[in-house]
């Protein structure tokens, strides 16, 4: 029986063939590969967090809040405090991950018979996910410096009028923003297409130099922001993805949601670290000039860098067939671990603590010097 | 805009008037209704679980174990040590809840396209979930006595050729078992018409009086049997569920599964868990001693019961149109909340501590009394 493969069995035909994502989980002593926060949590904060889990451990024997209302109060009281636009708990949903939240939407929004675009490259999950949830998925342009191209952007929509738009902004893996006016267009000219929900995917919007899209959710009931406490959080580990939305798109999401989908323990552990919001986002803080001077630095060594409003920095070029996997390799034979996407010429690092970062320098140094000789 | 409702928006058909599904969460002084263990935690695990928390929260700003490693070691290890049958880590597979588990079956082996059976009533969550999915739902037939009658379930399959077949064993909310022989012949049956995966859903196992399916794995790589720690583990609130099977099944699911779908607090919590299964299963002994004197008081009382193997018990008749949601309410008059699962004439009601269950059973004796007069 241990001849049985995958394809062995009766999958579906979509399936045949794949690999699961991931992005390979080496032991390296520097890790800049996805686009984790470098900063451990603070003591009183882990004790806080062992703190909350007891209490609720010793209810574990029940079934969890289902609505998780007093998680969805203090999200909404951060989303308020940090945008100035007020959100309350009605206008948010939380699940395991953003992953589970964009996973709902489209079960929600897309499925079968339905289709959903991105403007690529951007975060690869939302393809897949569309392909596990069986919607259509809709590869849309990014001009050649990794911007939406909104001409070509609306003429997508206009075209393909699908269910659902994806806007990444601070887009991964290129780290630029999306200006608001462009989000704007592409919202109205998805309502004029279909009319179609309108996610702004908002994962690393705490290392802006700009600000949220959250005020855009007024008189826009088909606009949807989605957060993640597991970047500017440092929470990657407790799988805490969140959306803040109109009322209605809360309750239609609950249409879809496994009843009890987000343990006690995650519930727990995500209020404890809101209590520390402030610490927190003062980690945010080291990290933006972090990510600024590896923005620097790399043009000074002679790279090419995009604009990075994120916690990472897409960098190049490296030319030729397999240029970027090559010198992924030999940045990763000096100990840093940085991640390659698949996009020709270009390999992406996370913003690291200023040791690892220097640690990275150097190795992207010696590359360089390597390659100009 | 406060007048947009679910229906305003874009969502798919198949959504529309539909409610979100879940048990009422009512304060109630005795709650009978959702099947879970009435038992907290022993103080020794609550304070194991905020150990190993405050140990994973130290590293919660890196991913989890995506793969879950040593917690899918355990329970193979749990599930050796209960069933004498020799399960390894890659026949274990984890998710959040059971219901994920079933979840990540059904986009892998069903979803658009295809179909899935159950033999209703049975657990209503896997409709919900085919329904969610896309995977088109066929309620396959029971018995009047809620046993499968083995000739009207095989031809189901042989007539619709399901691509998944569901086998809740013990049932829910029914409560009794379905025969070791009666699986295996759906499970030839259901190889003859398509071939179909089978997955025996063993949610309540612990509580049976018989022996676990896990030895029908051998041989049989369209045979899935899922788990969850819900239920025996006292542990509702963490939802940890899993499935045991042919390895290639584990490496099918993986193409579905969310990356980091299980959060690093999620697998430090289920490990602390399986470190006291003793203690745990002792609790068991007493739930299936409680569970076996509900029958037998209930049946002394004067009602109907269904022969059960699970922490519940199945009750009736309640005569005439909305007879079992009068008594039902009338139950919930008394302080004491059981489920009505919309089977006409019958209600649930879940063994909870001695007290609990001399509070339901007063309370039931109440109403039949008054029934009778």
């Amino acid at each position: 029986m241990s001849d049985v493969r995958i394809d062995d069995l009766p999958v579906r035909d979509e399936l045949r063939g794949k690999s699961p994502y991931g992005a390979p989980q080496l032991d390296v002593p520097v890790r800049l590969n996805t686009n984790e926060n470098p900063y451990p949590l603070p003591e009183p904060l882990v004790e806080r967090i062992a703190e909350r889990v007891r209490d609720v451990a010793r209810d574990l024997n029940r079934y969890p809040d289902r609505d998780a209302v007093e998680l969805r109060t203090q999200l909404a009281q951060y989303l308020t405090d940090t945008s100035g636009h007020e959100v309350g708990p009605a206008n948010v949903w939380a699940a395991n991950g953003s992953n589970e939240v964009i996973q709902q939407l489209l079960q929600t929004f897309g499925g079968p018979g339905r289709t959903a675009i991105g403007f690529e490259p951007s975060y690869s999950m939302h393809a897949l996910i569309a392909r596990g949830t069986g919607t259509g998925w809709i590869s849309g342009p990014r001009g050649e410096d990794f911007t939406i191209d909104l001409a070509a952007a609306e003429q997508a929509i206009a075209e393909h009028k699908p269910d659902v738009v994806f806007v990444t902004t601070p887009n991964n893996p290129t780290g630029n923003a999306v200006p608001r006016e462009t989000v704007l267009a592409l919202y109205e000219a998805a309502q004029a297409a279909k009319p179609s929900m309108v996610v702004v995917d908002e994962a690393y919007i705490e290392f802006s130099h700009g600000d949220s899209l959250l005020p855009l959710l007024d008189g826009r009931p088909h606009l949807v922001i989605s957060r993640t406490m597991s970047k500017a959080f440092g929470a990657a580990g407790l799988r805490l993805g969140y959306l803040a939305a109109h009322p209605a798109v809360v309750d239609a999401v609950q249409l879809v949601r496994l009843p009890y989908h987000l343990s006690a323990v995650t519930q727990a552990t995500a209020l404890a670290a809101l209590e520390h919001t402030g610490t927190l986002l003062g980690y945010v803080e080291q990290l933006k000039a972090e990510r600024d001077r590896l923005v620097a630095e790399l043009r000074a060594i002679g790279y090419e860098v995009v604009e990075s409003d994120a916690n990472f920095v897409q960098f190049g070029r490296f030319d030729g067939e397999g240029g970027a996997h090559a010198a992924w390799r030999k940045i990763l034979d000096r100990g840093v671990l940085v991640r390659d996407n698949g996009i020709p010429g270009w390999l992406r690092v996370s913003a690291g603590t200023p040791e690892e970062n220097d640690a990275f320098l150097d190795a992207v140094r010696e590359l360089k010097k390597e390659q100009s000789t």
